[in-house]
């Protein structure tokens, strides 16, 4: 598995997105993440094993401790992978704003198909 | 499944990000995709069906051919979850960057423990 295969992964499940939305409101252990999921320790654990693979968590070690935080690498990685997406979806967002003022250059009505009512004032 | 696990999942697969990096470059048929992939027509029916229900690509009626191309909606949905993520990263950063000028503030050799060495002309 490449990391963007396993990040993507990681992600793809909901009980992983909701541990890091918790730990984007600061670090926590298993123990702390274990009760509000109502999930068993080695589940939590098992969870936590895929987010560090994936690059999302990183743990140290504090004492008896293991606090986990959110890490940057994953989010770094398919960032960029996803750069390439929004490149394109904008480019093509581009073009579609050059063929409608073309439009609107040859042929006014064409790109404004619905004009406003002519003002009472104005000779029509 | 959400959205959210719809369109992480998809983005999982190899051969669907190969096919999405193919379509930066401009919409193709099934036919078209096929080819370079050295892959059947059905299996990369396949995966387009699972590109198309994540929202990633939309395929249009033209004739007898179904182009496909880029499509905005998945990438909308995951960035605005991944920027939570951004922002919590971002805060850790920031609260690292008020530690490290606290410290330099009280102590200026704990901040940077490497000083330079003092000029030639200066007393030491």
């Amino acid at each position: 598995m490449t990391n963007l295969d396993a990040t993507f992964s990681a992600l793809a499940d909901p009980t992983r997105r909701a541990i890091l939305a918790r730990l984007c409101r600061g670090e926590a252990t298993v123990m702390e993440l274990a009760e509000p999921f109502a999930m068993t320790q080695p589940a939590v654990s098992r969870h936590l094993k895929v987010l560090e693979g994936a690059g999302l968590i990183e743990r140290r070690v504090e004492g008896t401790r293991r606090p986990c935080r959110l890490a940057s690498t994953g989010l770094t990685e398919i960032d960029e992978w996803l750069g390439m997406l929004r490149k394109a979806l904008a480019a093509n967002y581009d073009r579609l704003d050059l063929l409608l003022a073309a439009m609107e250059a040859t042929d006014p009505a064409a790109a404004n198909p619905v004009s406003p009512p002519p003002k009472a004032d104005e000779p029509t």
